[in-house]
Parts: C-alpha cells; sequence; structure tokens
C-alpha cells in the first residue's frame, strides 16, 4: 500500500501549527470536562513538540467548564428549597471567568507533569485591527516557541465586547473573529503557520449527516465543488462552533495559504496522522481544486459503473458476449506495439528503482506473449455460456414454474499487492502466469461472467496496466462500455476501497498472504483466497515408494515457493524399518538440497533438526517430516496442523485411500498424484483468479464458476398464496425428467 | 441477547469497591505519563461515586513518574558533555519520593476539576500488624467515605523498609503485603469492600500469553482447574506487578471472600461495565468452582466436538444417514408425552412473565404436531442423498481424473433471537413455522447435509430446546454420536460464539432484522440471511388488471409482517388515466386496511401523504406507492430502493417481462406471481434454513443445498507436475460425455 497520499504532499513543509480544540473536544455530552481526551491530547501535543514542530493551541470550552463549576458551586451552597425553584442560569461572562481560569490551571498542570511549559494569551477582536497590536502578539509568540513553550490562546470572553455578525473574510489579516474557529484561522494567517488543525467531534465534513451511513467523508474539499452541495453536521450543543463556523475558518484560513485539516479530537493520535500525510479527516488548500487526485468519489463512482455495465450486460446475448472478447482479444493484436513500449518503460523504471531480478523478469512481456493472450481469450470466448444456465427447473404448482439461473456476482475488486515485503511469498500465489498476463486474464474473466471489475493494480506495472486498460475498455461497445473495468488510480487507498462494500461484491487479493489476511481483517466484502497453503503428502504404508519418491519430489522441488508445494511429509511407520525406499526419499529430497526438519519422531529417528511447528508455510526448499501411525493419525495431523488447502495420499491400498479421501476435510484432495496439480489451469477451468480455502461460495482454484451467484425466477399466471389455500403444490422436477 | 452473567451476579450486592490502578495504566510505554488514561480514570470514577458506590483507590506508578521527573530535572541542569557521559540511574526511594508527591497533584487537580475531593494514605506493610493502626485507618476510610472522598492509597515506598518475600496468605487480614496488587487485596479485606477491581494492561487472565492469538480469556478463574495450567502475561516492564502478583492478589482475596474482577485499565469504561454485570475481565469468586456455569470454553469445545462428529458422519454412507434420521423421527414420537411435559411447561413459564400472546402461540405445540414433525423428517430422510454428489468430472490427462464433489459446510451456528424488541419483525423470519417446530428443522437439516450444529436456543423455549435435544441426540449412534447437535447453554454470550472462526463455518440468525445487521457487524463468520425485506411488485401497462389486483392483494395482505411481503406497489404511468382497473386496486387494498403512502408522483395523482423514504420495510398493513414512467424506470426504481429480496412484474407482454426478468438484480424476480411465494417449502426446498439477500454463497430461500461446500478429488498414478513437461493434458469432460 502507497505511503504519503498527493493530497497530503504538502505536509512534508510544516513546522508551525495552530491547533483548535473544540467545545466538544474538551467536554463531555453531559456537560463535564472530558479529562481523559484532555490529557491525551496534552501527551500528543508534547510528543509533536518534542519532535521538534512549533505548536500553538487555541481552545475552546472555557465558558461550558465554568457554568459547570458554577451550577456545582450552587448546589453546594444551596438549601433544598433553593434547588427546588427555578433558576435562570449563570450570566456567560460570569462562565467564561470562571472557566478561563479553572481551564487553564488543568492545562499548566498537565503540562508540568510532562514537563512542557504553557502559557496563556488572551485576545478580543478589536485589538487585532490594531497594527502595534498584532506585531507585539507576533514577536512575543516567536519568542514562547523558540523557548518550546505551547502558547495557548482563547477569546477573552469574559471582557469582549464583540457583537458584530461574523465576516468572511480575513485575506487582509485584519480582520476580526466572531468564534475560536476563526480566531483560530486569524491566528494562523497572523502568525505564519504552516498549518491549522481544528479538532472536531466528527472524522471530518462529510456529504450529508454524519449520522446517515449514506454520508461519505469528504478527503479534499475543493470549495467550486463542495461549496453549498454540503449538508452540515449538526451545530455542537455547547460552544458557538459547529460545522459550519469551521468550514468557512478553514476556508479562509486555506485560501490566505494556510492549509487546513478538520479531523476527530476523538482519537487521541489524529494530530500525529495528519503530520505523518495519513488520508485522514477533511483537508482544505488554496490549490486542492487544480489538484487532479481530487476525485473524491472516484472508486465510488468506478464501482458504481461498473455495476451499472455490469447489468446491461446482462441483457446481451451470448454472441453478443463472444464478440466483445474476440474483439478484446483482436484489439490486443491490433495494439501490440503500444502495449510492448508501455511495459517497456515499467521495466526500465524497475531496473531504475532496484527492483529484484525475479520481480522485473515477471514484469517483462515475452515475444509472442501478446497473440497467445489473444489465443487464450478466444478460447474462452468459445467455451460455455456461464450466465443464464438452468441450474433447476420445478413446476411449483400447474402452469407455475421455478428457475434457478447463473448470474453475475456483481462487481469484483482485485488488489494486486504493490512491491510486497516478501518476494518469495509474493511469486507464490502467481504459479506460473506473470503479472501482466494475469491483469489480462482476470479481465477477460469478468467480462466471461459479465462483472464488474476493478482492478487496483500494482504500481511497478503501472504504464502496463494503463495501456491494457485502455484497450479492453475500447473494446467493449455500448450499451456495457469501456466503465465494466474500471482501472483505479494507485493513488486511491485499498482502505478506501474496502469500505464500498454496498457496491462491490467480492474482494479477489492478488499478493502475498499478508496482503490476504489483512484485507480480511478489515473489509466486510467477502474475500476469496487462501492466506497459508500447508500441503500434506502421507505415504501410506502399502505405497509404491518409487511412486511416493517421485510424488514427494514434485510437490515440493517443481516450484518450492508455490501455495500448491508440499511443506509437511508425513510417512507410516512401518516405512522406518524398511531400509531402501523410504529413507531413498529422504536422501533424495536432501541430494535436490531440501531442509528437513523433524517433528519430535521424526527428529530422533532420522536425526533431523526439531521443527518448532508444524503449522507452517517455508515457501522454499525447505519441509517438515512427521512419522504416523496409519492413515487415520495422518487425517488427524493434516485436520490439526493443515490449513484445508491440498493433501495428498500414495498408497496402493485402495481402502485406504478411501478412508483418506473421503475424510479429509480440504479444499483438494489427491491420491497418487502431486499436489501440484492445484491450479486452475491444470484443473481445466480456464483462467484463474485465484486458490480459495475458504468453505463458503468457492473452493480450490476459483475460474469463472466462482463469479457467478444465482437467481431464482418464477413464472406464473396470476398465482397467489392466499395462506396456501389456492395452491395445489406438484414440486414436479422439469430438468431431470 | 441476555441480560446479566450468572458468574457476574454477585455484582448486585456491590456498594463498596477498592479499585487498583496499575503502572502499565498509569503510564505509557516510553516510561511518561499516560495523561489521557488518567483523566478517563477519573472522570470515570467520579460518575461512579456520583452513583453512589464507595471508591477506594489504589494507585502504582509513582516510581516510574519521578524517574522519569529526575531525569528531565538532570537533563535541564546538565551541560552537554553532562549527558554524554554514562550516569547511574537514580535511586529508587528518591524515585518515590518525587513521583507520589507529584502523582498525588495530579490527582487532586483532576478531582478537583469535576468536583470531587480526593485524600491521600501512604501506608507502610509493618503497620498493618499493628491492631490499633488497622482499626484507626477503617475509621477514616470510614468517615472520608462518608463525606464521598475518595481515598487514593499507595505503599510509602520512599520510607518503606520491607524486604520480605510476598507471603501468600492473607485470610488473616493480618499478612503482610508485597506490592501494590496485595496491598489492595489487603485493603479490600481490611476494610470490607464488596468488591476489587485490578485494573491491568491486558483484558485480564489469558490461558496462555496473551499476545498468542490461541491464548483465550478466562473469564472465572477456579484454582483448582486453572492452578499452575495457565502461563501468564509479562511482568509489566516498569513496577512490581505482573499478572502472577495479580492472580495471587486475587486468589487471596477471594478466598477471603471478597469477590475480584482482573480488567483492563486501557478501556474508559472498564469498571462501570464490570458494575453492570457485564461479562468482561477475569473473576475470581471463592464459591467459583460450585457454579455449574463455569464452563469457559463450553462453546468452543462444543463446536470442537460437532466439527469432529461431522467428519466421523462423512465416513457413513447414504443408508446409515437416512436411518439416522428414521431413528430421530421414531424417537420424537415415541418421547411425545415427554416432549409435549416440557413445552407446556416453557408456555406457562412465558404466560407468567407476561409475553405477547402471538409469541406465546407460536410457542405452543399443536395438537398432532409431533407426527407431522416425524413424518416431514422421513420425507428428507428419502430425499437425494446430498453429499458427495459428483458436480463435475474431467480427465485431466490419461489416468488422471478430478472430480468435484459436494460435501459438508462443516460447524453450523443458528442463534435464534430470546425475545426480541419489535415482535413483528421477529414473527417476520418465521413464514409459517412456529419456534419449536424450526428447531426441529434445522436440527433435520444438519443432519442431512452432515454438518456439525451449535443451536442458540430462546429462553422462552429452553425446556422444549432441552428436550427435543436430548431425544434427537440420543438416536445418533456412535461415532457420529450426540455431539453432531450442540445446544449452547443459554447463559454463553453470543459475542462469545461469534468469535469462534476457526471452527465455526456459518453462522445464520433467526430473529429480527436488527439481530442479522448486528450479528454481521460483530464476526468475521460468514451470516447468512437478510436484514431487509424490501419487496416490489411493478403493475405494467399491459397488465391484466384483474390478475394485478389479486397479485397485488396477496403480496401485501395475506402475511404483511413477512419478508417477502410487498411494500411498493409500482404502476405504470399510463395506468393512472385508465378509469376503472388500476384505481380498484388502490381502493381494495384500502378496503383491506392497508395504509398507502404515495411517492411524489403518486402523492399527487392519487392524493396521497407522502412517503419519507422508499426504502422502508412497513412489515404491516401499510405500503408506499410510486408511478413510474415504464419497465426500465420500474427496475431503476428497484435497484435504487430496493434490497435484493423478491421483485414481481405483472404483465401479459412476454418482452417486457424478459427485461424485468433478465435484468432485476434480486435472489428472486417473478411474473404474474405473487412475491409470496419466496419460500423454502414453497420452492420445494425441502425445509428452510432462511431466505439469503447476500450474493455470495446461497441465495434466495436456502435448503440443505446452501449448507454444502464442494471438493476436488483427484485421483491418478504417480502423476507429477515437473513444469508441465511430463503431462499432456485432454480436460476431457467426463460428466456430460
Amino acid at each position: 500500500m502507497d505511503s504519503v497520499d498527493p493530497t497530503r504532499a504538502f505536509i512534508k513543509n510544516v513546522k508551525r501549527i495552530v491547533v483548535k480544540v473544540g467545545t466538544a473536544v474538551v467536554t463531555r455530552g453531559d456537560g463535564r470536562l472530558a479529562l481523559g481526551r484532555l490529557g491525551a491530547l496534552c501527551e500528543q501535543l508534547k510528543d509533536i513538540n518534542s519532535q521538534g514542530y512549533e505548536v500553538i493551541l487555541v481552545t475552546s470550552g472555557a465558558v461550558g467548564l465554568g457554568r459547570q463549576r458554577l451550577r456545582y458551586r450552587r448546589l453546594a451552597n444551596s438549601s433544598f428549597a433553593d434547588l427546588q425553584s427555578p433558576q435562570n442560569d449563570f450570566d456567560g461572562k460570569a462562565c467564561a471567568a470562571v472557566g478561563q481560569s479553572s481551564l487553564m490551571a488543568l492545562y499548566d498542570t498537565m503540562f508540568s507533569q510532562l514537563d512542557v511549559t504553557s502559557s496563556q494569551l488572551l485576545v478580543t477582536d478589536s485589538v487585532f485591527r490594531d497594527e502595534a497590536f498584532r506585531k507585539q502578539l507576533s514577536e512575543t509568540v516567536k519568542s514562547l516557541l523558540k523557548l518550546r513553550v505551547i502558547p495557548i490562546f482563547n477569546e477573552n470572553d469574559a471582557v469582549s465586547t464583540r457583537k458584530a455578525p461574523y465576516e468572511l473574510c480575513l485575506q487582509d489579516s485584519s480582520g476580526i473573529f466572531w468564534d475560536n474557529d476563526s480566531l483560530a484561522g486569524l491566528l494562523a494567517l497572523e502568525l505564519k503557520a504552516d498549518l491549522l488543525v481544528l479538532l472536531s467531534d466528527v472524522e471530518g465534513l462529510y456529504s450529508g449527516p454524519p449520522t446517515d451511513p449514506k454520508s461519505k467523508l469528504i478527503h479534499t474539499y475543493v470549495k467550486e465543488k463542495h461549496q453549498g452541495e454540503i449538508t452540515f453536521g449538526d451545530k455542537s450543543r455547547v460552544g458557538r462552533g459547529g460545522m459550519t463556523a469551521k468550514v468557512n475558518a478553514a476556508v479562509c484560513a486555506a485560501y490566505g495559504g494556510i492549509p487546513v485539516v478538520i479531523t476527530s479530537g476523538y482519537d487521541t493520535d489524529n494530530i500525529k496522522k495528519v503530520l505523518r500525510g495519513d488520508r485522514i479527516g477533511t483537508v482544505f488548500h488554496q490549490d486542492a481544486h487544480l489538484w487532479t487526485v481530487v476525485k473524491e468519489e472516484g472508486a465510488r463512482d468506478m464501482a458504481v459503473a461498473a455495476q451499472e455495465a455490469s447489468r446491461q450486460f446482462r441483457a446481451l446475448g451470448s454472441q453478443e458476449r463472444r464478440k466483445i472478447l474476440l474483439d478484446v482479444a483482436d484489439a490486443l493484436e491490433a495494439n501490440e506495439g503500444e502495449i510492448i513500449a508501455a511495459n517497456e518503460a515499467d521495466v526500465a523504471a524497475a531496473q531504475e528503482v532496484g527492483y529484484e531480478k525475479a520481480l522485473i523478469s515477471r514484469l517483462a512481456l515475452k515475444p509472442g506473449k501478446i497473440s497467445a493472450l489473444a489465443k487464450s481469450i478466444r478460447k474462452l470466448a468459445d467455451m460455455e455460456e456461464p450466465i443464464g444456465r438452468v441450474l433447476k427447473k420445478t413446476e411449483l404448482a400447474e402452469g407455475l414454474v421455478l428457475e434457478k439461473l447463473s448470474c453475475p456476482l456483481g462487481v469484483l475488486l482485485v488488489v494486486f499487492e504493490s512491491r510486497p515485503d516478501a518476494l518469495v511469498q509474493f511469486l507464490d500465489q502467481f504459479t506460473n502466469t506473470f503479472l501482466f498476463q494475469m491483469v489480462q486474464q482476470i479481465a477477460a474473466l469478468a467480462i466471461q461472467s459479465r462483472n464488474g471489475l476493478l482492478l487496483k493494480g500494482g504500481k511497478e506495472a503501472k504504464r502496463s496496466n494503463a495501456i491494457l486498460h485502455k484497450v479492453i475498455s475500447s473494446a467493449i461497445p455500448e450499451p456495457v462500455g469501456g466503465k465494466l473495468i474500471g482501472l483505479v488510480n494507485t493513488r486511491d487507498e485499498i482502505p478506501d476501497l474496502l469500505k464500498l462494500d454496498d457496491v462491490i461484491d467480492l474482494v479477489i487479493p492478488r499478493g502475498s498472504n499478508k496482503l490476504v489476511s489483512k484485507i480480511k481483517e478489515s473489509t466486510k466484502i467477502p474475500v476469496l483466497g487462501h492466506a497459508d497453503g500447508i500441503c500434506h503428502v502421507y505415504v501410506d504404508k502399502f505405497a509404491n515408494l518409487d511412486m511416493a519418491k517421485r510424488i514427494v519430489l514434485d510437490a515440493k522441488v517443481d516450484y518450492p515457493a508455490a501455495c500448491n508445494a508440499m511443506e509437511t511429509l508425513l510417512v507410516h511407520k512401518d516405512l522406518l524399518s524398511d531400509d531402501g525406499g523410504f529413507k531413498q526419499i529422504i536422501s533424495e529430497l536432501k541430494n535436490s538440497g531440501v531442509s528437513l526438519y523433524g517433528g519430535p519422531r521424526a527428529a530422533t529417528a532420522l536425526h533431523l533438526p526439531e521443527t518448532d511447528s508444524f503449522h507452517y508455510e517455508y515457501s522454499s526448499l525447505a519441509c517438515s517430516v512427521e512419522i504416523v501411525d496409519d492413515v487415520n493419525a495422518a487425517i488427524d495431523h493434516i485436520h490439526e496442523h493443515g490449513s484445508s488447502h491440498t493433501d495428498c495420499i500414495v498408497t496402493e491400498d485402495g481402502q485406504v485411500a478411501k478412508i483418506f479421501l473421503t475424510q479429509v476435510d480440504s479444499a483438494a484432495v489427491f491420491h497418487n498424484a502431486s499436489t501440484r496439480f492445484c491450479d486452475g489451469a491444470r484443473f481445466g477451468l480456464g483462467a484463474e483468479v485465484g486458490i480459495s480455502t475458504s468453505r463458503i461460495h468457492a473452493r480450490g482454484p476459483v475460474g469463472v464458476e466462482g463469479l457467478l451467484t444465482t437467481r431464482w425466477i418464477l413464472r406464473g399466471n396470476g398465482h397467489i398464496v392466499d395462506a396456501d389455500r389456492g395452491v395445489e403444490y406438484t414440486h414436479k422436477d422439469l430438468l431431470s425428467s
């Protein structure tokens, strides 16, 4: 996943920060001080201060706090009768006076505990019109910051006489302020800050009320686009702020040259995250409208368009679907030159960056590959029509016929990992295919199955992917159109995509096991893939040991990094006494450069170093070996330590084989054949999107079928249920008969 | 979901609480004060204090804090050269002296801000041997608590001379203490507290290292069971505590009569949760070994046993599976008397509690029902064998044959909502079945599909479920055995079950839409079900209006609370001018007591009150009506506002019907038939576990088929891949040929 988002790139030049803390952050829902949040805020500001940033704090909350304390005071001093009688609430100025000193004392104590010195600065709006005042203020703050003191600003509410309405623009830096948000904006401009952070009680600015699940966080505010169109969140219960005030202050500051981020003050690390360039909150920047990446809802729009295109596609016949694939194949051949050029540019760039050779070799398009790809697409085009197949047909009652038909899943998201940490594990999933071919295979599968597709490609193949996407998309005619397949900008973050569970129906991660696990943990969308490939070969007592040797060697050595490679060799205990056969397997493995690690029994019997764990995917020329009593013990071992991917028995005893094949609860179970056969192409599924170890939906190598779901179609002539009084059910199977 | 857990029942007698805050809570990883956590703790204690509890605090952290402050002091006073030279660290006593006053000042400020008075009490171990001291201490604390002051205890570390090793037992209340955990335990006994809460940096006591994903939180500690067997978490980096010290202190206090809870101090609401009786942290109680519910891992053990039983089951033939179901049917009939008695007891209890009549009527077993149920089970037994069906058979190469077989999913968890909030929505999912019958249907389906099953029944049917479970389980012979179906104790919490994603393969919630949504949000296990049932009937221009009337009325009125009832009626615009036909549908709906709400167009044209939203499930005699231009507009409306459950078109125009049936992307799409047909029994699936609107795995009404997955079986005679050099792939379909 990529690092700093380009819409957060300005962060690297930030040194001086104004942080505004809203009333909703300082106080809780019941009006009391939110001590926990305040303490965490101080900790965070201390850390930022220690990192060398200059921190200026603008704090709200004094009035609310003062009111709370005065209420308590009154309670303590009142008789019961007093409490019963209705009383007017306190004067706001009095609350401000009481709250201000209380709040400052608290900040002082907290910061002192963290060995930070803070200082109080109270200002009123009118003084900002005074040039001398503004100069003095700058000087004072400069001195404080030099001493690493944190200045804490607040409006001098107790004696302020301000009544004027909010005047929008502070661009000349001489404006007045109306609330602490605009005070913060004004100070940011006045003190030449590099960043203004407005801490609110919501994640940022939303396209609608933050409580509405359909509202989306706006990551980057563009005045031209968002002004007026946005429903702001409710105004905070206490305090004058609210989201409208924040947006106004943010727009003013941003157009005065100070980038602004509105984010939540509830997360105790949000300022740090902002300074790290994380894509949180809402950014306001004077150049935002120029940023080409500010297609806020890019991924969502793309997903919705793909969904719509997929729906249009369903209305077309088999011949039309076939023709599209044939056109795609033709287009690939016709644009071979352009594709090769783009691919060469990617390869050159990867070499320059210094990528591993193995990765580069998988990136590079081999000669003659385009026509081979085109050929495989033509083959796919001629395969059986997957959509609309009648899987079940039942007459429910006379004239009432039910069909179960195959249909597309909807929208798929395929995520290619960008330059993974562990290259070996990365290659693992790409058995026999190379990056380029895979993007294309998946696109062809999506067309064949009439699904919408979002492709999030690895950045090392960005030029190749772009041209491929262009060539394929332009070959798809309206009404389906090029939007069936969306190439997601590499700048769009994967976490944002994974939130689109209302539009995307299946995620297929292509990359390391780590990527798969990470994606599984962070989305509600179903994920197709496998996290582990811990495959076993069990050599039974009645194995043909010559065959066993061939299978074991192939399963481990043919491609050790593949997910379908053997990680554990299980051996029947009687084979140990057998000199010759089995020992030869062990020595052949060793001769092939395989490092062997024994389980408790094998370590002793075969003098092997002991393994720490059987649940381990070596993905290299290494494997575990263990001795088991019989086939049942082998099955138990596989269930306890395996990952339900592919497991194999080698035996000549049909009865034992049957037990193994029936009882081993894995996606693929083999008898006398190498685990390496577990693969979409070898299984004859045509193209493959991945191998699934999940039990729901698709299992094992997944081709077109795993990209389908079903629909029930019922045709009647006015049939009604009427509490089942009107219907004589026949439930006649019309398919088998 | 049930309320207070019985292992937390003692909570209701708690008034006086000792809270111990560990060093790891007070300070952060880098040794600095965790101000945020401390602030939040004070807020929490203030709230508890306000609720009338008597709170006594024992705080650690002074030494660490003192060290930190002294380091800073030295830094501030040192030259650069000083800093470079290695220096010994500070004397622990000095750190304690500095840290203690600093920490107390902070507590004082924080509590003052919240209008709470706190007081410092420093004690050393030796004084506890002095009877007079102990008496005085009790008196002082009593006075403080009476004044609602929070006493804050700490060991007087700075002058303490304690060096003796920890002496385990404090049962006579005259023991000494070794650390703040044991001080807290001692004080709890001495001050006759009702509860001791030890706040740690982990959720509680784990069966292994808390970082190991296999470690499980122990909810209730039983000395006999857990002593010695548990690997405790690491000792905290700072401070003397660690988990071992906490457990020792907790055991001593518990056996001295004070219940103890160890829980995390990182969650800012954990003490409140403990006082509410939530099942968090680890409880220590002198009677814990007597509690029959303390089968900590009950649910997990049950799931693992069900998984094992399901695996055994797969080895049995069709006739054996059939016989089990027939035996179950016989057993039900043979035990009719006992079953009826249990059911009557449930009904009587429900009447006593005052449950709604509709619920009671669904709970009650109707006469003759047992034999009807037995009959339906016999019918299921005779249906086609679902397991081991060959779905695909391919010759990959000569002598290498691949089969795709149906197989059980594994372990199912079915959750029945216990007395839902909204009865109407509850009944919704139970179209035409009653509670009792459903439990049984699901058990029969599990046997038929050879899946393991965990049933979490509603408590209102607890006796009926228990006897049913007993009767069914005892009819299942070994090696499958009664553990195939586990009846989860109603005391086991649903959240615990939902964490078992390594053993449970599918969750089927049976209850309100709210339950389904809630479960979907809180588990990684796939969930089968539907949250919304917003079904449409579109009456086309070329509809037979007489038929349309029948269908519309049936779809809404037959059973308005069902999920397959119509919620929105869409009408072609041309039908409005048609007087007679369509207007009659509207008036018939009104005559049937249906309240109509119009969309923007219908509200005007038909003088209806306007609806707020089309995405609304009335589940009652009410529906929305809207006018659309044509079939395409109807489809767009359904895609925008529907829930992809069941949608129907009424038309005589075959071409229009085809467009609708092809393009509407819902689980069930009907032509000229009532939406009410969308039901497992009516579809002829035999029993039904629910209706799914998800697109992955199963869609629409789900019977046995939705409880299956597939496996790939490959048989060879020594085939190896050898980089595909050795294999001539034939990919011959052996099933169709």
